[in-house]
């Protein structure tokens, strides 16, 4: 089990080189959600993450002579630019192997914080073998990404900041990958007030933490795509699980149209980015995943590393999946004066049209029928039901699509 | 001139119903701009900007009967939602006023602050000359949005929260629109603190500000679109243009390429959603538009209320004008193998393609000849040059698209 007395010399050893990361009140969604809401916002960290809370302790924690040969680890995510800035900081070199299929930008970025990277493997389990053979053969020391005491211990520090900021914590949400963040934020809180509620938040893309606890020990699953790439991880920590097991009170799952609903909230109400791993716990309480709560409530934001270029297909993503923009396939008469009526229709519903696609020589279609895609802006799914309802009461054959 | 007394009891009336927002130390952009940076973050503020500071002053400086019969207001922007939610706040009737063409999205979230809205008028100055009527007809109060004494005060708050945030403030860069943000921060600040420097940024769609202090006095310029609609504005006001003239350094303007570079780089370096006016004043550090700088610099960030469906087309357009995307036509020889080749020239300059258009019924091309729609990741600035010169260098006809 992890020894609190290592988050407290943890606190002591990031003190002034990372930030207390600020806790904002969120009162739009505290209104909607009916729970006085907080947001921890480790995606204005140093490094866009948590990640960096760690790799530093971790580092800082070592005697000069293990530092000499360097650091070594394989990430292709938030760890990477933790180790990589932790390294900068105390100008220890560093080597991050990331998967050839690394895109450029996240190289860069990482090279930006004067760290190697070496591009090496398929996937993340040939880069991370490439990585454990680089440390043993050039005397570097390996940093795990999770499954470390002193890692957790970093990540921990976090917990000791929330019950400075808010005293009277009632429940916090936070994301789960390999358990290295919940499970330092648990020791912390849980030492001082175990009556708070330690809820953790699975992709359910990848929920090895849920099938861990219901087999009782770490359990491998298999691995799908997820939104929430960082925390979407096949088997959970050895040093991890039994924290879990002890400390966190529930862990719920959340599917990916959830996931993208809750960036673009974050991004259209609370004005932040956030990525896919660090908007599961809004995602939780939006989807209603978590039942009887009450005061006040703390979801952790993990981090803000999403590449920008992905944020149109995920704003989209989240507008449809919260209703808020609406794809139809409608089949027309092919005869003058059809198109117009139809949209006369859509008008009537008060659905603002965006994109209108008519391509009368679709070939898919019978002799004397022709077709139209409509993109329309609508507010809600109730809306989305009203305008179906309607467009098909006018006799209107439509297809919803995605 | 502005009072400063009026703008210590604006702190005073606005006290616990309003964030004093984080001042976030924005280490990425002091490294690149070789400048210790600092973000006031409004856009955090509840109702996503500082209006809801200027409205809420205004009202709670009023006599109970002079909000008897409610407020009314025009704006199809913050000011909207500001005005809105004071309202709200102090339980008073607001009714606001908005141009017919005003987004279904704008309308809906000035409503869920309890404001009636009115669509009037094909642009705002019709949907101001009805507000105006409005108020008269109902004797209700008209709240300007930004040329009156107690509006400028109420933001002139933020400028007594930045001297106690920092109290070693060097410079602030501040968006101008009708100028009601600037002549409050520039009275607070230079009372307490003279050697403050204060630039003003306007968006060059719109430097009404600029050519007015040109000319001595107000001068009307004409409107164009911009990025940054929050601050395009075709007259400052009379109020707030002598208080600009006397105390603000200086006024500089940024284009929309700019503007949308800012945009992105907030997003994806300080994970900040900023609207394209509250982000003018980065921009015109990135674009190296102020000069002779030292010292702490605060860039306020004055709101984030942009809509999330542009998003997409900002970001692209800050991508391309940032050097991180290429566009191009390829003109290519008819015949099988080509377009394996021009690909093949490409992964030479590692440029990544993302997507690949050909149409080999293209008409506009003599006979023989195809062409390919080719977007290219790319590095930045000067590696775009690079695949251009290695692509023609190869013998291949390439234009640059937008």
């Amino acid at each position: 089990m992890l020894d609190y007395a290592l988050i407290q010399e943890a606190a002591q050893r990031i003190k002034g080189r990372l930030h207390k990361s600020a806790l904002i009140n969120a009162h739009h969604f505290s209104e909607k959600l009916h729970l006085p809401l907080y947001l921890k916002c480790e995606n204005l960290q140093r490094t866009g993450s948590f990640k960096i809370r760690g790799a530093l302790n971790f580092m800082t924690s070592q005697p000069p002579e293990a530092l000499a040969g360097g650091v070594v680890t394989a990430s292709a995510g938030n760890h990477a630019q933790g180790v990589a800035f932790a390294a900068q900081l105390l100008a220890v070199p560093a080597i991050i192997y990331m998967p050839e299929s690394t895109p450029p930008q996240k190289v860069f970025s990482t090279r930006e914080y004067g760290a190697e990277v070496v591009l090496a493997g398929r996937n993340f389990d040939e880069a991370c073998s490439a990585a454990l053979g680089a440390a043993r053969d050039r005397g570097a020391l390996f940093v795990h990404a999770f499954d470390d005491e002193l890692i957790m211990a970093g990540q921990g520090t976090i917990g000791l900041e929330l019950l400075t900021q808010l005293p009277d914590i009632a429940n916090v949400l936070i994301p789960i990958g390999g358990g290295g963040l919940i499970s330092g934020i648990a020791t912390a809180i849980k030492k001082t007030n175990p009556q708070v509620r330690i809820i953790g938040v699975e992709a359910a893309a990848a929920p090895s933490m849920l099938l861990s606890l219901k087999k009782g020990e770490v359990t491998t699953v298999p691995l799908h795509a997820s939104l929430a790439d960082g925390i979407a991880i096949k088997t959970v920590g050895q040093r991890t699980f039994p924290v879990v097991q002890a400390l966190v009170d529930e862990v719920v799952m959340v599917g990916e149209e959830e996931i993208a609903q809750a960036i673009v909230a974050l991004l259209e109400r609370a004005k932040l980015m956030v990525e896919g791993a660090g908007a599961v716990g809004l995602a939780a309480l939006m989807a209603g995943k978590v039942k009887r709560l009450e005061g006040k409530t703390v979801v952790l934001l993990s981090g803000g590393n999403i590449d920008v270029k992905t944020i149109a297909t995920v704003v989209e993503r989240g507008l449809v999946a919260a209703g808020r923009y609406l794809k139809l396939k409608v089949e027309l008469e092919d005869i003058p004066g059809a198109l117009a009526c139809l949209l006369s229709a859509v008008a009537q519903t008060r659905a603002n049209i965006s994109i209108i696609t008519h391509d009368r020589r679709a070939r898919s279609l019978p002799i004397g029928k022709t077709e139209v895609l409509l993109e329309v802006e609508t507010r809600g799914v109730d809306h989305i039901e009203e305008v179906i309802k309607y467009l098909s009461s006018q006799g209107y054959q439509l297809e919803v699509t995605r």
